[in-house]
């Protein structure tokens, strides 16, 4: 699972900063899913590895268009020069369909794939035979949502060396071993598969949290996640400000961070204020101060999800 | 009058070049008109001189993505840190409303300044004491119109030199001359004004076609036109394509500014095939064989459209 940050500022672009999209490839599916698609997401693509043709999946946590406006363009181009001709799901607030179907509509794009778009209510919106999609809603102006993706736990390791150290044939008997079935070898000795296989290795939790104040419902979602990206719009001096327009101070999103135990905190959505000097890093000492393994986003950062070791 | 392409290349960016948009500045008005508004144009803004504070007109040749789906963002971060208070006038086809409207509303964005949309019918579009502004519809696949702006002239220059020679004291008798009244000194000599001011000076003329194969009603709206701002979607070997989208070759371009006997042409709107190696140079010549005054656009290029001389 790897991450890459494609728009880090809020509200508006800077001349350093794009607004707001979160990648996330899942390498071993070739797939490509992204979170938000602010105005100039496929732009931010163009300039990276990731590849519109991979893209399966847009999460959209709400419809500011800071985080949205990107869409109809994004799609229009994918159907281009990029080539993808798998379908793409959108998720979203109400009213997103409407804005997609009208964007794409009045202007004539016509996407050579078929686009569905899923209207998000808390709870499990996604599920396949390796990952779950949870939502839940953030605290913000308007309705928005948080998404955790969840890695289902992978099978133990078949250990090759020692199967192939008792002299068992290399071949189809490997495949029910490692599926944990108890076979008899010609020889006569009964060997259990389990005995092969070790311990389920655990999946990986990865929480993007749309624009939101602090909220326990945050807290929650992100329970001992590997990953959290949250927003972090304004440090502590601009409270009134995060309070009024329902953004997170840093230290609120370290709070967030800290109560939910996660492993990584990465902060993005930026007010353009903490561009230049050293401003950012105040911001990100304020995050330090509450959750020390905090990081703070760039565009075209890009982060590997380390799996964890079986306990 | 001063011209910056913003975005020069056909149906979606390259690494090198944006989707549409032409910048006109009228430096002595402190004005800014965009003609279309690819997705990303407040981005190239933000690497240009050009401020959204001054901008007082957008002209949206048709509705097709790589013209338009800049609009909803360039609005609203118009209202933000970039400050501009004043009103904005959104000019094109049927449905610009409708899609600004509802990609505003649902973003619940609530811009600080008045929003006018016109749709646009063939003629006049717009009139103030400097200048107007003509639609003319173009040949593409769905509704569309080319601009031309008309300067209208100005008056004749007032020869201070030749006042003071006169011996003509410094004053208000300069405003008077200058208006063409006929004065009587204190020394009994009387003046006719309009000997001291030239012949008007002529007003330039700038026309952007937007997408359009060839078509007289462009060689009509261009005829005399200082700069011809043209389509090449593509070069003669992809006559086919053009016929098909309905867009130009340069040598179609070419053609409609021989005709309408413009001063300089320049070709933007180039799809993406010609972005490597040296295959501009094959379409600018494709076109410079038909009109020698070619110029091929790039982002960021500025064009400062000069001013004839009285005849």
């Amino acid at each position: 699972m790897r991450i890459t940050f494609l728009g880090t500022s809020s509200g508006a672009p800077t001349r350093n900063r794009n607004v707001s999209s979160v990648a996330l490839q899942l390498p071993e599916q070739g797939v490509l899913w992204l979170f938000d698609c602010g105005e100039g997401t496929q732009h931010q693509i163009l300039r990276s590895p990731l590849r519109l043709s991979h893209l399966e999946r847009i999460f959209i946590t709400h419809l500011h268009g800071d985080h949205l406006f990107g869409l109809p363009g994004l799609l229009a181009s994918r159907a281009m020069q990029n080539g993808g001709t798998t379908p793409v799901t959108l998720y979203g607030p109400v009213g997103l369909e409407e804005y997609v179907r009208l964007s794409l509509d009045i202007s004539r794009s016509r996407p050579n794939y078929p686009i569905a778009v899923q209207t998000v209510r808390p709870g499990l919106i996604y599920e396949d035979k390796r990952f779950e999609v949870w939502a839940a809603p953030m605290r913000h102006r308007i309705e928005c949502y948080g998404y955790a993706v969840i890695e289902k736990p992978l099978p133990g390791r078949f250990d090759v060396e020692r199967a192939r150290a008792l002299g068992i044939p290399e071949g189809p008997l490997y495949g029910r071993l490692k599926a944990g079935e108890v076979i008899r070898l010609e020889d006569g000795r009964i060997i259990d598969g389990k005995t092969l296989v070790g311990p389920p290795r655990p999946g990986r939790k990865v929480v993007y949290c749309g624009d939101t104040i602090y909220t326990p419902k945050a807290v929650e979602l992100a329970k001992g996640a590997d990953l959290l990206i949250h927003e972090a719009t304004y440090t502590n001096e601009e409270l009134e400000h995060a309070k009024r327009g329902m953004h997170s101070t840093a230290e609120m999103a370290a709070r967030t961070a800290a109560e939910a135990e996660v492993r990584c905190l990465i902060l993005t959505h930026f007010s353009a204020r903490y561009e230049t000097g050293d401003k950012m890093n105040t911001l990100l000492q304020e995050a330090q101060a509450v959750f020390p393994n905090t990081l703070v986003a760039y565009d075209f950062m890009v982060y590997e999800v380390p799996r964890r070791e079986p306990q």
